[in-house]
């Protein structure tokens, strides 16, 4: 069973965080939702979400995804964080997923060597919080570049997501995934 | 600024709860997410979303809109509560929206008078588990029934969110919020 780590951090976009965590739960991936100052996490829109655990308090750290929600002071608390720069610089070292979306691919990413001379998308306007300038900027829903997945917004989180388990998981477990879900993908 | 009650009963489908209050929040409706059983409520994929209140400790109910999700055992838990079914009652009666998803249509509101010769839809194949014969149901995304707006799933949640923005604050309201959070919004 894949294990996939989905971190929120104070501030997260709701959607972003809920689609993708539901969806890979559906897809039977084994999901750990960490927290990363607090077990109970207040989203950007005042929702707040108990995590499984503590990032700090995580001790098998092999997952085969990292997965990123955006919002914007989220992405600046996952951003202040040693502990999330040293993971995302693991996970992408080792070849496995890092995922982002929204803010989160110019504003913790690109701090970050692992989108160096990448293609990556992020949310309209983000891309100038950038500061790594060799990262090519697309505008699809989903970008995927070897092992890093990044993509848009809300609007794009069921496309990231099911891109995440279609990697995982093979492209019938996400097309079963997302007709039980009633969610329309077209790959 | 207008009032919506969202009400989470353990089981509900997470997607169907966040994406309606995230939505809900950046149209500045003025939302209570109120747990049915508890203050913090696991879904049916596990996870747990700390409610605004008990429902039971909600004194003002003064609300413009009452939004139910769905989820198997959510709607079940819904329909078990001889609170929420007069709480149906008593916005219908007085022509505020009632709005339901996913199972929640068949399975609460038909046990209810709200859908008596009215069109509604739900989750597929939910529609044999309603008591109530006299309902037409629909095979649309949203279908909006006077005061009654009802959905099918996860994959139609922000079409409901946006149908309900749309009925309490306005057609171009309802635009911007769908354009920010990059949802296509096609009425």
């Amino acid at each position: 069973m894949k294990r996939v780590l989905l971190i929120l951090a104070e501030g997260f976009e709701e959607m972003e965080a809920v689609i993708p965590a539901d969806l890979f739960r559906r897809a039977e991936l084994d999901l750990t939702i960490a927290g990363l100052h607090s077990k109970i996490v207040k989203g950007s829109r005042a929702i707040s979400i108990e995590a499984d655990i503590l990032l700090e308090d995580l001790n098998d750290l092999s997952f085969d995804a990292l997965v990123l929600p955006g919002g914007g002071p989220g992405a600046k608390n996952l951003a202040a964080s040693e502990k999330v720069l040293s993971l995302i610089e693991s996970f992408n070292s080792e070849g496995r997923i890092v995922a982002a979306i929204c803010a989160s691919p110019a504003v913790v990413l690109a701090k970050t060597s692992v989108l160096q001379d990448k293609k990556a998308c992020c949310y309209p306007g983000c891309e100038t919080q950038a500061d790594d300038k060799s990262i090519t900027w697309g505008n699809k829903k989903v970008l995927t570049s070897d092992n890093i997945i990044t993509s848009r917004g809300p609007g794009t989180a069921k496309d990231f997501a099911l891109t995440i388990i279609e990697k995982l998981s093979g492209a019938e477990k996400a097309d079963l995934v997302a007709k039980a879900a009633l969610f329309p993908y077209l790959r």
